[in-house]
């Protein structure tokens, strides 16, 4: 597997929804974190999916399609399919919609964004699965709307971890997922939430979502910060969470070194690579390592209702915007700048990613 | 620290009870895992206290004293000390008594068993704090006892799983935290238990204490025997809770390999070494792994009171009895050979190990 994978756009057949599918028009799609990891460690993954005993459908060795955070336009429902999305909500061509990325084939649930065969948010149109489409409401920007994938992804770790008020949270990292936490934290009125990151762009953005305190983790080790923050608030230290939301090597040591006795981690970044941890220093502190993945739907559809509601604050995420024929240099932009938080695929974005308030 | 560790045995001044403490004579105590770990290891150890920043009272490079798995007879109480044990308990001398492995000097907990300056379950005659003691109750054999600070580990991890009735039980490792673990289960109704040891020995004695099937993971992986047994069983797979009770490097990374999704993985073996993950095994099966130490003062006195009542059949445990002359080569029969769960270390025993069956 030595050939170096590169991005191409290329001409595809028109889908052709079957029953149970909506064909769909791309709005918009989020460019994840996983999208540039799996492009970079595709064999992994697919070492992964054996491991874990998977439908081996995902071939790095052949093309792929990419994709997983999109809102889109129903364009059509395959022959025989009932208007009906997620929950029974009527749905019809018109609508805007988001869905979890997958799509039913049989008794298989394909993974749309990791797959060989179909098409998924890199590309104008695309096959979803009906009845898991979620209907966006009326009045919210799709651009909101395209926030709900990668904020599920934060929802579900909040929601793992059992955190509840009068707990304290450490992040570690403040990219999307960092900022997500952020945000479902400070909704949860978590306090204090202190954060960490090497960048000056992304600490002043993990405050305007509600960080009481952040840290760069080279002047101040950010368990540091926190008992500092702790201590001149007077309440005494409350039990800590460390969310880990880096995924390279080193992290979680670094976490379970840090980690006061009793702590919970829980490792939302996802390190390709083998990773080495001291076991006794975890045994004697009686740590808690809680691995988080993806969501469950309620958890999806919950998000949703969330932004259209206003409950969080996700304004600060979307920060550009790009065409298909920009993707590639997009990934090598977002692969070592600062700048940028979310960038979205537009079917009618510019060849270089558009700066992009919401 | 080049120096190779032995153990000495030698004469010591006669211990005085301060106000608070109990002078015992050791009946019996038993000879734990940790305290080979501590004889090989300790320069680890004292990095570990540094690293959680305890109080730096326990230096490897002098002379310390082990045992921590004491059944004592109360000699004598410091002056002005209330002749109350844990609980209120009424405390005299005569009393047989068990108690957690720490004394209390001023605001200081002195780890008994990992002291330079208190001896403790390898001495004829040592001191406790009075008010943690707990009577052993009449008729109950104080060879059974003894088995009450090991016991707790087990039950301690056990709570720590959280694993309920209608969860299913792997253990890795049967030596006498693996089987500690196997008689909770047992006595919680927890089915299937599969236990996996290299020995033979091991492997009978797991399921006398209540392991419903036993593999040597050379022949089958003991993840593996569980499909079958809960297979055949018809009842479907239950949620699975992986004990890993070995404590070498590799063993966390196999339970991660091996593990289904959502499984739980208590990590009760010590692993004295940095040791290597694949934290993207752990995250696509949102793995929690719960390490766990040691036990809450209420787990130790409950656990008591369950062996005096029969509630755990603890029969096979104690396989042995040596003198004080003997304990160093105890250490090295231990630590190749597997006819041995728990030997007791009695001021009366003889030099070498001496066959004991409760």
């Amino acid at each position: 597997m030595a050939r170096r994978r590169q991005l191409v756009v290329d001409d595809l057949a028109e889908p052709v929804p079957e029953t149970g599918d909506a064909l769909v028009a791309l709005r918009a799609c989020g460019i994840c974190g996983s999208d540039l990891h799996t492009l970079r460690h595709a064999a992994g993954l697919a070492e992964v999916a054996a491991a874990m005993d998977l439908d081996a459908s995902f071939d790095p060795a052949h093309d792929f399609h990419l994709g997983h955070e999109w809102v889109a336009e129903v364009l059509d429902l395959g022959p025989g399919t009932p208007p009906l999305g997620e929950g029974g909500a009527p749905l019809a061509p018109g609508d805007l919609v988001v869905s979890v990325p997958y799509l039913v084939r049989g008794t298989a649930l394909v993974p749309l964004g990791f797959s060989n065969d179909f098409p998924a948010g890199y590309a104008e149109r695309f096959l979803l699965t009906a009845a898991v489409c979620v209907p966006v409401p009326n009045g919210l920007d799709p651009r909101r709307a395209a926030l709900t994938e990668p904020l599920a992804v934060g929802l579900h770790a909040v929601e793992r971890s059992g955190i509840v008020p009068g707990e304290a949270a450490v992040v570690v990292g403040c990219g999307p997922i960092g900022l997500a936490l952020i945000a479902w934290l400070a909704a949860r009125g978590i306090e204090p939430i202190v954060a960490a990151d090497h960048s000056a762009n992304r600490r002043a953005l993990a405050r305007q979502l509600g960080a009481h305190e952040v840290v760069d983790p080279r002047e101040e080790p950010v368990v540091d910060a926190w008992r500092r923050v702790a201590s001149s608030s007077g309440r005494g230290l409350a039990p800590l969470v460390i969310f880990e939301a880096v995924g390279v090597p080193g992290m979680i040591d670094d976490a379970v070194f840090a980690a006061p006795s009793r702590s919970r981690i829980v490792v939302a970044g996802v390190c390709m690579e083998p990773d080495t941890i001291r076991p006794l220093l975890a045994v004697v502190k009686e740590l808690d390592l809680r691995f988080v993945y993806a969501y469950e739907s309620h958890e999806f559809s919950g998000t949703l209702r969330a932004i259209a509601e206003g409950e969080l604050d996700v304004t600060p995420l979307v920060t550009g915007r790009v065409g298909f024929d920009g993707v590639a240099e997009a990934f090598v932009d977002l692969g070592r700048a600062d700048h940028h938080v979310k960038v979205l695929v537009e079917p009618d974005g510019p060849p270089t990613i558009e700066q992009l308030s919401l």
